[in-house]
């Protein structure tokens, strides 16, 4: 059961497209305080919280407290609050079981036993708010109730779910050219590669630099017809330059936001100073979803948008307020408290809360400020090109995935997991975020392989793709400045690429999962304690998911481990795969295992009764013959395989569901 | 077997005291390259590598690249390289069994397979140091042979092992008065209160801010009738005021480092400009170390040093430049290349590696740049207090400890892990530093209990009490702005309270460990795979360490765990302890277990045939009552008790020894 209760006067999100009619009367659950603003739930010792999508720390959130109020973090710690992504969706399960989404564009606050451990406590910016309310007999229903009302997730192209390879630095034709054909040399399969900021003449979004890129368009021939899909970044600034078209056309037209006096408003990102589109009118999102179009027009058929929390690495005037207050700092002597100050006024210059005040949105013809909702922003310039690929591209899927994101933008893209880093302990982070992700309806996303920033190491390569093997997004990613990270650049070759290998063999597996939690609105990872309810143990599993109704996953995340300990909740069968061809399967009893798994081996399970079809590998998805499956499991098990052609955007799930 | 080797021209840094004849001819186990700046050790696939003290990442080190340069570092994450010490100690254990110590005060490089998994590479920054190899049968005789050629580790007074509470916050005489009578009203036991920097004026060394402690002597003298000994810091840099009388001595009697043109270096830190004392030369140690004596009138018997490495916030110099520049950049449009430029030179503008090239110590008359030497800084200030205390009360022991080190540091004083998090993953590495720790001779020494840094929360406080329950050193430290984390700021302070009470019942046992660990020169708490040596499950066990020879610790440091998974090498006793008189028992057999524990639940295992010693708690370690033990394991075991006045300096094993 959903009910919907609205306080004050909410923004309209779009999250649910669903019509609900308001419920009266009290909120249930919870109780109600701070003239509205807070709801307050009481926390039984057994009760584990879930949800709030992409968030630092465990799958049960219980012991801190976030934020929701989308923010350019490259720090994903314990004590970090916010990233990229809005996802104020909960569910509670324990003494009671109810899901609840507070529908709200501006700052939240979720002290989920922080303060108190016994107490969950929703703090609103303001009482503006919907919020939904949902019962039901299992956390899985519950979470197929919410997504129901929040429409279809996205549905990526085949493609996309192939093996990609990006960095922060690829800078020129060649270097792409390089990418590829290394690949082809070590026979590691490939289907795309990822163009970061350095293709665009001087960071300007629907540029190609003509220098370092002469035809992009010929490249991308040049790549498909090797299998290999180009996939160009577009950021939300759009910089300030006389005679740049974008530019010219969304000050000439008040597409972009405004500041206090009515002027576009000036922030500053990559490419120095920019104006910010205002997504927030349909005016500006179909003018903006159509500039993609020049991109299409080379052939491109996927993109990232980035940047579009909005980052701010500075605004002109509080520049000019710090440059002053640390022109008269560094004259004194700084002891502490000076230096402090002076160091924190530079480190805290992006991304101010200050500087999100002072610009404006038209929302149906009213000003309204930025920060009211500014968890909408990226959802709404990545609807923006989704719905201008509608337009352009009617019949066919793009690849199409957001860093920043808010509920309702699951339906127009996906999102990777964020600037990550490459440390053992986000390999971990980024399998809890998974079951919390696809609650919000994000289902195709995956981390930042092997690691964005810092140094990666070849053991953390091998047990990251060990992860990422199962996610539908596996984009190998990194920062300029760290290690380079393409699978060659480490002596045992032969390891990952057998690896690489796996996920090609596991695709139409996955492939399946994935469209099948879409077109049933269900979700793809769930953790243990979704399915079995009534088991204590499993329920407070923090490092092994359910992948589908077939497999649990239970990648190894600790540096130098020589296996891991594995619960299973029944009789399962352990595989252990060195290679698509080199494995092998032993059925455990249900309760606590030690399973040794050397570097290059991969575990997982596959559940009591059920099996997974395989394909030989190949050297891209197109190539892929899922005539020819081979299946792992039991072996009188049958699977509900899901094929259509990956690219066009009718999906129907009877006529592509097949018993195998 | 212990051989020594010589490369150039060592600068002596006293780390070994016994007279060893060098060794001719190749250096085992390394090559050596790189004009003898580089040792090479090819590792099998088996092989561990412990070591490096203080540092970052596992008890195996193997897949990280470390530095020795000591580095006032608050951010412990898995990419940091340098912490606060310098302990150039590794053990190689696997294919080959062998110790090495490089000795050398300036910057080492150790790449434990990061850049390729199977290469372990030192780099030294030149080729002028001491080598000792040492082989021996077991990696525990290995670290006793090393430990007997590094000289005994300091012993702390007894009641350094009761509970301390410290906070970078408390500000006032009222404030520590405070302080005790909660712990009082709330019967937590303490024995000792913290005084961070703000007790001093203006951040002074040996001065007490007259307004806000009117009576330091008074306050001791109170707080010591109430078995509470004030504890305050004294750090490395010296104010430049006219008039203070230690920076008129220094200046005169030119105890500190000059610049380049032979002046008194000028670097910043809390009280902004300062001198650094030349620790290297004698005169300024003798000088320095009889400052203490200010405080030591007051009864003041115990002391941390800080800062020590030195920490340098910023150089008067550099600040200028970095001014000019960023200056310049804040009037173009900043991208990103200039804004990373900009925020990077005020982010990089502490501890400079440029800035300690800018300063010189005069060692035996030749004048030596600092960074020769830097990572003895800490150690001779250490030892400089510590003969001191020599002088000035050659019959008591003073509680000493630090934040920089250096191996030979061990002799002068403990030292703390340093400025960690409220963060889980610092409840484990901080178990995971203790045996490399004491590998280097660092037995007196614990981590911020409860994290300093960021926000705690009551669970983890729970959770690290039970790891540092353990520890000689048990610490509640927090930093300034953080949450308040003295126990009786939760909720449920019944069951802190019982944890503490625990550990007073546990101090005759771990003081023994400790005095037997110190005056045999052997380890504390070791890896599992130092004892249980054939054991490949034990060997490879990162979260578990063994405690003297009778326990096993196996505290929980994972967010909402109900319970752990624990190998047992051996058979062993479950303990299970709730508050000293509230526990359970179990023998388990040897193998994979899964262990439950909630929040307030101590578990711990007591090796088979074992036992150890109980206490009744108290208010304080000076109304402990040895005389009525109680025991916990087998009962027909005996232990080896190791008591004595717990103040004076001669301790002797054989006298101070009974069986129980």
């Amino acid at each position: 059961m959903i009910q919907k209760y609205q306080y004050g006067n909410p923004i309209e999100t779009e999250a649910v497209v669903t019509e609900i009619s308001l419920s009266h009367g009290t909120l249930p659950f919870f109780q109600t305080t701070n003239e509205n603003r807070t709801f307050s739930y009481g926390l039984s010792e057994e009760d584990i919280v879930y949800g709030l999508g992409e968030q630092v720390r465990g799958i049960n959130k219980r012991g801190w407290k976030y934020q929701s109020f989308n923010f350019d973090n490259p720090n994903h710690e314990e004590d970090t609050q916010s990233l990229y992504g809005a996802h104020n969706f909960l569910l509670i399960s324990g003494k009671e079981l109810f899901g609840v989404f507070f529908d709200y564009g501006g700052m939240v606050e979720f002290d989920v036993g922080f303060t108190d451990h016994s107490v969950l406590q929703v703090t609103l910016e303001s009482a503006d708010c919907m919020i939904y309310m949902i019962t039901g007999e299992t956390e899985r229903e519950i979470v197929k109730q919410f997504r129901s009302i929040i429409g279809q997730s996205y549905i990526a192209p085949k493609w996309a779910f192939g093996y990609g390879q990006s960095r922060w630095g690829y800078r020129t034709e060649e270097d792409v050219r390089a990418i590829a054909d290394k690949h082809a040399e070590y026979g590691i399969p490939l289907d795309s590669i990822y163009l970061d900021i350095d293709y665009m003449e001087r960071y300007k979004d629907f540029t190609v630099d003509p220098t370092r890129f002469s035809d992009l368009k010929q490249l991308q021939s040049d790549m498909l017809a090797r299998g290999i899909h180009l996939v160009p970044i577009i950021d939300a600034g759009v910089r300030i330059e006389e005679g740049y078209d974008v530019y010219e056309e969304g000050v000439q037209n008040d597409y972009f936001c405004k500041d206090a006096e009515g002027k576009d408003f000036v922030g500053a990102v990559w490419p120095g100073k920019v104006h910010f589109p205002d997504f927030m009118k349909s005016e500006t999102r179909n003018w903006f979803g159509e500039k993609y179009q020049i991109l299409l027009d080379m052939g491109i058929d996927g993109f990232w948008n980035d940047m579009n929390e909005p980052a701010i690495f500075y605004t002109e005037k509080h520049l000019d307020d710090v440059m002053q207050r640390i022109n008269d700092l560094s004259q004194q002597n700084m002891g502490v408290n000076e230096f402090f100050e002076f160091k924190g006024l530079v480190e805290g210059i992006s991304n101010r809360r200050e500087d999100y005040d002072s610009f404006y949105h038209e929302i149906d013809g009213e000003k309204v400020v930025h920060s009211k909702v500014h968890n909408l922003y990226g959802y709404q310039m990545t609807r923006a090109a989704s719905e201008g690929f509608d337009r352009l591209v009617p019949d066919k899927r793009i690849l199409m995935f957001s860093r920043a994101s808010y509920i309702g933008a699951h339906r127009f893209g996906g999102i990777w997991q964020g600037d990550n880093k490459s440390w053992w302990s986000h390999l971990l982070m980024n399998l809890q975020m998974l079951p919390s992700l696809n609650m919000a309806g994000f289902l195709f996303n995956g981390a930042d392989t092997c690691g964005f920033g810092s140094q990666t190491t070849e053991d953390l390569v091998m047990r990251w793709l060990q992860l990422s093997i199962f996610t539908p997004l596996m984009r190998n990613h990194s920062a300029l400045g760290t290690r380079e990270q393409e699978l060659y650049q480490f002596a045992n070759v032969a390891d990952t690429k057998k690896m690489i290998e796996i996920r090609y063999g596991l695709i139409p597996y996955i492939y399946s999962e994935y469209m099948k939690a879409v077109l049933n609105g269900d979700m793809m990872f769930q953790p243990l304690g979704f399915v079995f309810r009534e088991d204590d143990m499993a329920r407070n599993v923090e490092d092994q998911l359910l992948l589908g109704d077939e497999l649990m996953i239970t990648p190894i995340y600790q540096q130098n481990a020589q296996g891991r300990y594995v619960y299973l909740p029944e009789e399962m069968m352990l595989v252990r795969m060195r290679g698509l061809e080199d494995l092998e399967t032993q059925i455990l009893p249900k309760g606590h295992h030690y399973v040794p798994a050397k570097c290059n081996e991969l575990i997982f399970f596959i559940r009591n009764g059920k099996k997974i079809p395989l394909v030989q590998s190949a050297d891209n998805t197109t190539s892929l013959d899922t005539n020819r499956l081979c299946f792992l499991g039991w072996n009188d098990a049958t699977y509900a395989l899901y094929e259509d052609d990956g690219i066009s955007k009718s999906c129907n799930l009877e006529q592509n569901l097949r018993t195998v």
